[in-house]
């Protein structure tokens, strides 16, 4: 009975995911949905790269929160259309939640659109939003066994993020333990090592990103 | 239709914890139910708590993780009774799952018994295990905001602890921030500032610890 209920609210959450999907792929943008435990740098990513991206690759961000709109109002004073989306005591954005989101954006200017899910390394993991590509973070503090301790985290991803790289030292973290537990269950997606605030490592996420948009939308700045 | 099954679940939940009150209270122990994101320092917290606590006050841990048994290892390596409860894709321990746990420990023979939740700061604080008191822990590399941002995790709490106290300069943590959310939200819980890696702190925990044992059990070594 329980499950019944469960398969109902996925059946129809995955409905409205394939709607957004479609919309977004009529706007000729890249929509990513960035996973992550509370604390990775989700935020402080998406400020450096919307502001390196500059006016040429505008960005909007619909950021999930259980309250506040700190995120919000971080991120749209870097330049970026953003909507904050309070979910209460809910624990995932889900994809009713984009689509109201989606409608207050005006797509056709956009040439990225973040979602930063709420910090949580189980729930969003099951939620299709209906973004292009999934990204899961995490970082060095959070320690070297999480990639086995969360896997349907790190399964979906299509790119892996290790953030605060410049810690791994001081902290013992082992990064040939993600690598180790990454091989046995995603083997598809990049491992990018970086530190958003010393800023190592983010010519690669730049590179991703530029890839990736051209071969989802076809389109090159 | 779906706010009903919600409180059903809860309701369902609630007289279950309700019941492992009433065992554990029989047994004359306390337990301690400990919530917070995954890689804050539940682990080690427990590794070096049982350790310190040795043979003359027996501890029993119960862990939640989605997968793996890395943390029931690292705990029973110590010298605690440990069981480990794997929740699949489930984001929080519910009364049942520590129904079941109780069910294979002596509890006649232990003094505390640590609950490690699933990391996880949304949906484990809306589930009563039936513990005492309930702790809520936060590690600086998280940020600042995050008392702000997840109430719902640090309002109900007995305790807060704020670890890795020790990186709070390089990483520009402000515990005033801290300090004045809290002040917001819940004005009966002590804050402890400690280090479980450098020990920093730790004293006050192991005070606090006591005089909860012996404010609830009636006991005293």
């Amino acid at each position: 009975m329980k499950i019944k209920v469960i398969e109902s609210v996925l059946k129809d959450n995955d409905a409205v995911a394939q709607t957004n999907r479609s919309t977004m792929n009529a706007a000729g943008l890249l929509s990513l949905n960035i996973t992550s435990a509370p604390g990775s740098g989700k935020t402080m990513l998406l400020e450096k790269t919307i502001t390196a991206l500059g006016p040429d690759a505008p960005c909007a961000v619909l950021v999930g929160d259980l309250q506040t709109s700190r995120d919000a109002q971080r991120l749209a004073g870097c330049g970026a259309a953003t909507v904050q989306i309070n979910t209460g005591r809910g624990c995932h954005l889900s994809a009713a939640q984009i689509s109201a989101g989606l409608g207050s954006v005006d797509l056709s200017q956009i040439a990225y659109l973040f979602i930063e899910n709420v910090g949580n390394m189980v729930c969003p993991a099951g939620f299709d939003l209906g973004e292009h590509k999934r990204i899961a973070m995490l970082s060095v503090p959070e320690g070297d066994d999480k990639v086995a301790k969360y896997p349907t985290l790190f399964q979906p991803a299509d790119l892996i993020i290790l953030n605060k790289i410049d810690l791994a030292e001081l902290l013992e973290f082992d990064v040939e333990q993600v690598r180790a537990d990454l091989a046995r269950i995603n083997t598809r997606a990049p491992l990018l090592l970086l530190s958003v605030r010393t800023g190592e490592g983010m010519e690669k996420w730049f590179e991703w990103l530029d890839a990736c948009r051209t071969d989802t939308t076809g389109r090159k700045d």
